[in-house]
């Protein structure tokens, strides 16, 4: 594997959850060299410090937390991931690219294609909106090509991932109906991010199941995006996320309609094997993504830690519906793995490196 | 309060989750006075040696386990619970109605009224058909009047009771269509029981949130009973539970479609109001079903350990939905707590004696 | 029981765990009138809107958080309750003893007798050190004489209760050499208190187990102040507290050198009749210890929600030692139940009332 | 790496959690190829069925679990690992090593010199008492020279490695005494394996905390045969386990007694760069021990899937004592890992391959 020239990267916000990730992806990475980690809150910390689980590493050990300064990162990396808030990325993105860096962003900021979409479920104008027709979704599966050549890839959120890949396939061969569409996820805390909030004490997640963000959870603007994309037309859907006390993991029972309908018996044996070509024809040779069979349901247990997405499905008779299951880690394929797969393609590595 | 005269009660099947649940709530009821608990395995010890938790009450030091005996239990009480895995209640209950008592069972043995609906879902006969017809369905909301003099109680389940209390109002004055109903539910660990089973040890449960029992899982044979009758008509829902990481509670999230479609602005408003004062009626006065207001949705930690249902609800004006949330302890309103509100309804004492 | 007058009661800084606990046992409590709560930062506030889980309790709806000012709880209260971080209980309970209300601080404020030690453990000097000498240490099973007529009631640390309940009657006794005591101790995260700290998020608490403050913990000065009077001499001990992923619990193991040399045989079973006997004495009528026997040992959740110690003791013929182990609810035993307990003897009421 | 020629390895009992993670290390692993899997019970289904977790590595998909066969191990493997419970090794490791395999067992089996201290412990007759002469502990920090050649390994228990890794050094340099040690240590329930008992199920171990084996556990006298061979003379010491609600990890607290008194100032600075000195001479090259410097004090989640284990210590002025503590991954650390890293210098590979 050698003769793949290394790349090296620098980390833009590198103290949350999804950061921590991406430093233990890219520690390990076979092609990748970490050479900058910024946070203002730990500058001149090494990583080591800050993350005691990475010490045995020898570059934890030296790699120093920097204070974030586009042009200096873009001197030193070729790659920047940014993993901030949203509402901040431009500051970044703009002069990084400029200055010859790609840039994959975990955040929100350029996930959308409309300003204006952007605008209502964010709560404010977005600084660039120049930069959103530019901006490659960066979900492997779908846009593999246009990673490709991507300078700034928006590396998608981690909810919509759990939706999008069960549904797009179906959806695009119209298998199923565009309306009506219902997603209701579980997800480990981590989701939350790393910051002192009172909300997400240990004491006031443990022992607690809770729904929040109802009915219109900002993820909806880029799901219902990509949904429409892959349908023809507009689509929107319903979705409830829950929080469970789990570090990681997202958990996603989806509730669609067949295009046509089905009674157990004939009809439904063809629709089930039509299904079943359907996302063996799309995910057969995706290495993130496991169709289960046989009685197997998703786990999130089954997939933490990992880049993989579980999909499972089942169609019920009683109500004509088809039930689609899925698990993945919120911070691996929902995040940071999901991330480091389009830094793969973008570099033209092998898309498990660093994964597997 | 010591004017009520004290009623002698007994537990059949009291070592699993729902047993150790009535031991604690019928030590401490003002009206109740525990005179037999029994349980194969632990036949000669005391409740105080099973269950130390509730080894400072001195009636759990004294108390021993007994084989269970139905001729026995019918010469020390007038109430017996029955907590035992659901088909072997009968053998219990005929004999204990005979002999003049009452029963409360906490198994899905007597909660159908047909006996085909029974074997389609238990996958075997029932080994009592003409019982179905004499048992009353204890919830309280919904039956107070048929359990005040009920011989043989049917305690609903933890799933159900989690379903219909939010939904029958809705249906029954016609707000909401009987088709398209969906919920979705999580559950605490305890639902499984206490049985040595691998799939439930502890690190098979903890870090895992999974779906089981897809599409068909039993309880929707009581829910979809009930839904029925609150509609008048028949009515097929669709209902996939999950298992997550908690010891207790039930967090359900519905999504039902109103029977006259909206649009933001007035319509939506005048929807609004039709669905608080349906709620507003129902259960203002109910002293265990408690209706959120403002921004508050449901937290099962807000309702563990007590017999209340945290109920709140949204109307999406994007999907045209109704999105209805309860969360309940499954082992105290979902089982033991529903159960002793049952008997304080059929023995007439304040229906809130020993629960709050 | 209603032949007992009722007191009035106010809770300062009922926003924390302590506090909440407070406001949970208050609003049961047969013979206390909840009616004042003070927090700066929920003032106006309803108990039931920050606190669901009360929501139930009419008192809860309608009772609201207000300012904390000594002045006017002094009108309102016979008792007041002071739930605030130490070092700023003395603003409080001064002018509130003036004005004839009785506290009961469960800060580590008034616990050490002398100031100097307080200024060693605490890094800053006493704000009032003649209260010091006029405060009792409000743990019942050893001062309850002096708590029935104590103005300032300094309510134990979860830590110091969970040590020297086991240890005093041993040291008193001169079972046990007052040199060498170990003390382990693990505990819930809620022994930290609810604030926004990263240190207690969820995720850096689940999945973790750490030690910290070695080796000079806080509560290390009024353990060693309590063992020193009941082995009237200085003693010194180790203290290692852990933090644990439960909501709460302590669980501490107690290493201890038997006074006597022992061998297994003859030797060992008149030191265990010395230690059963000893305990007996002291404990067998307490409603809030219960000594363990047989093979039963501590586990904190046969103590979770109550107000019970349990503990259990081992000799060892290999080592020569006596290991105690108990278990606690810290927020309770360890916090806000013992506080009530000692309201309870202040003011004539059954010991346990409102705690069983 | 590739020079390195592969060995062939299989694993005999594959279906418990030591078991699951040596699968995992060894799909894993760049000079391993795992060729036999066995489990009485799930003979005949494939790894990625029963741990869907590795169903995306193409050779858990082909793999079957087969019949336990010392015979046929033995043609297809050059090294098998024995994951059993303790009392059948024996019978696969004789004719595996007659065969010429080498054997790693992870079980108790052969850890104990002596046949007498085993049968003290295990309550039975050691079944082949010549072997344990042949036997090597495998703890590579300390036998790395015998484990090279080394025809059966005896792998240490999840405890011993957590005390044995701080003690051997401090004992050996003669900084502490071998007399009154305390090992007190909490555990995640992986430890207790994956078997079907109540005792073990999520609801009786979540919000619990228990010690237990108090005071004779069976992992005493391997750390006591391995104490004493450190300090050359016959080393009795205390421990306690206790159950924490966790999967995995160690976090061990040892209470130890330096060999020369030490005051506050320069006696105690001395003695902290003995033992300073001491650690960095042993371990400043060990590439899974990990010696925290500063305020660090250990935890387990830096641990966990790591086969490091962190280590560190204090010195406390008031009671004379040295605290040293420590965190490892039972799981890995503590079993399947040091496991690996044995056949890794039994192979000639190097150390860390496959398990970082």
């Amino acid at each position: 594997m050698k003769e793949l020239s290394s790349v090296k990267v620098a980390i833009v916000g590198a103290s949350g959850y999804s950061g921590e990730e991406l430093v233990r992806l890219l520690l390990g990475h076979p092609h990748a060299d970490l050479v900058a980690v910024t946070s203002r809150q730990y500058a001149g910390r090494t990583v080591a410090e800050i993350f005691p689980r990475f010490a045995s590493h020898p570059k934890a050990r030296e790699l120093k937390f920097s204070e974030p300064n586009a042009t200096d990162l873009a001197k030193q990396a070729q790659i920047v991931f940014l993993a901030l808030p949203h509402g901040v990325a431009t500051e970044y993105a703009v002069p990084l690219n400029e200055q010859g860096c790609r840039v994959i962003d975990l955040s929100a900021d350029f996930r959308l294609r409309s300003a204006s979409v952007y605008q209502d479920f964010y709560a404010h104008e977005h600084p660039a909106p120049e930069l959103l027709t530019k901006a490659i979704y960066g979900l492997p599966e779908v846009y593999r090509e246009q990673i490709k050549n991507a300078l700034l890839i928006a590396s998608p959120g981690c909810y919509p991932t759990s939706i999008l890949l069960p549904v797009i396939p179906l959806l695009h061969a119209g298998i199923i109906k565009s309306e009506g569409i219902i997603a209701d996820s579980m997800s480990g805390v981590s989701g939350a991010g790393r910051k002192a909030d009172l909300a997400y004490l240990f004491c006031e997640c443990n022992e607690s199941v809770r729904p929040y963000g109802v009915p219109k959870h900002r993820h909806l603007s880029e799901i219902e995006q990509e949904l429409s994309i892959a349908a023809d037309r507009e689509v929107t859907i319903q979705f409830t996320p829950h929080l469970i006390p789990v570090n990681r993991g997202i958990l996603t029972t989806l509730y669609l309609a067949p295009a046509k309908h089905f009674q157990a018996g004939a009809e439904m044996t063809a629709l089930a094997e039509t299904i079943s070509r359907c996302y063996s024809n799309v995910y057969a040779n995706e290495p993130f993504v496991r169709v289960l069979e046989g009685g197997a349901l998703p786990d999130t247990k089954n997939v933490v830690g990992t880049n993989v997405i579980e999909i499972a499905w089942r169609l019920d008779p009683r109500t004509g519906r088809l039930i689609v299951m899925s698990a993945e880690d919120n911070v691996v394929k929902g995040a940071s793995g999901q991330a480091v797969q389009s830094m793969n393609i973008a570099c033209g590595f092998p898309e498990t490196a660093g994964l597997i």
